[in-house]
């Protein structure tokens, strides 16, 4: 299977050389985080995709100072709803049915209970839910750049509170909660890129009940 | 790119027909699970694999009664650790070291400063942060159903006290985060078959900054 495939050939690149991936390629990977499921397809999150140099260069010392933020060509960083709002909630469900065309009783009673769920919870339990639904479009952002020949680092090492206030998210009801640098690796550079992927046994991995 | 052609044919299917799965395919589920990215390299989850038919019937009801629990062919249930512990972690860095064949400064320290920082952390924060780690994986799990012509239904909806309970997951330090019934649809009762994606717009999801 040739998502095997990718998923073998990907590593989490610690060095890249600069160079520009190609729009086109950006686009598609913008179009797997679209695509990808979310809980009540709510697509609790944005993207910022960051080709500005001075602007990488002023989030790199709140990342570790890692070379990738700076080397990459497109850096992505993954912003969830800080929560769930009445406003957030219909606009999706609005949505839907714009597109669909209908309104549907069991639908409708569907956005109630997210209403009258969602919003008064602790904004801290919605944003986690919010956030791991941006992992799961982040986890295909990961995938789109490898089907394409294209390296990435998956990265939570950074000050969140430092990038939201660089990219001003908070006033945007918005919390940073992962990035993706897109590139081209630099193998000379690179001391991961050489080294056997480890994987924990099936065994730790995986119960069987039959 | 065939990635995008797997993401627009998925959807998550709402009635299933209960027909088995090779177990080849999902052997390559578990692959592409394993193969994800995870934080520090950590894998801090595991997965149930369930085809016991009494089991499912008696998770169905702590998952709003739905059909695909019982009608799916495999039923994926991704458990997250409970929190970080030394000996968790020590592990993992313990595999690495074997695998590469040597140690390094470098991995050691960052060793310490994981062991310095993650297990003192509050459970509930370790436990989010594993689990958004599941949710990579499970991305991946969705994507490798559907590059199988395998439809699978990403699901939050179910009690996870009542199915770490039913699974004895406590006992094990873990807990069940999301589901995923793997299967093939069962179209004449599927309500969800027909209709239209719903994304929000590209405007909605992706800010640029040049």
């Amino acid at each position: 299977m040739e998502l095997l495939d990718k998923l073998n050939w990907r590593y989490a690149a610690k060095a890249m050389n600069g160079k520009k991936v190609p729009q086109e390629k950006i686009d598609n990977i913008i179009e797997a985080i679209s695509l990808s499921p979310t809980s009540s397809g709510l697509q609790p999150f944005e993207v910022i995709v960051i080709t500005n140099q001075e602007l990488k260069e002023k989030i790199r010392p709140a990342a570790w100072n890692q070379s990738v933020i700076t080397d990459c060509s497109h850096l992505l960083v993954f912003a969830a709803w800080d929560t769930y709002t009445p406003e957030r909630i219909n606009k999706m469900f609005d949505l839907t049915n714009d597109i669909r065309g209908f309104k549907n009783e069991g639908w409708e009673n569907y956005r109630q209970m997210l209403l009258a769920n969602y919003p008064p919870r602790d904004s801290e339990v919605n944003f986690n839910h919010a956030a791991k639904q941006a992992y799961i479009a982040f986890s295909q952002a990961i995938s789109a750049a490898a089907f394409q020949g294209l390296d990435s680092t998956p990265m939570e090492g950074f000050e969140p509170e430092v990038i939201d206030e660089i990219l001003g998210l908070k006033e945007k009801g918005l919390r940073s909660c992962v990035m993706l640098p897109v590139g081209y690796r630099n193998e000379s550079e690179d001391w991961l890129v050489n080294l056997p992927k480890v994987r924990k046994s099936k065994e730790d991995l995986v119960t069987v009940i039959e």
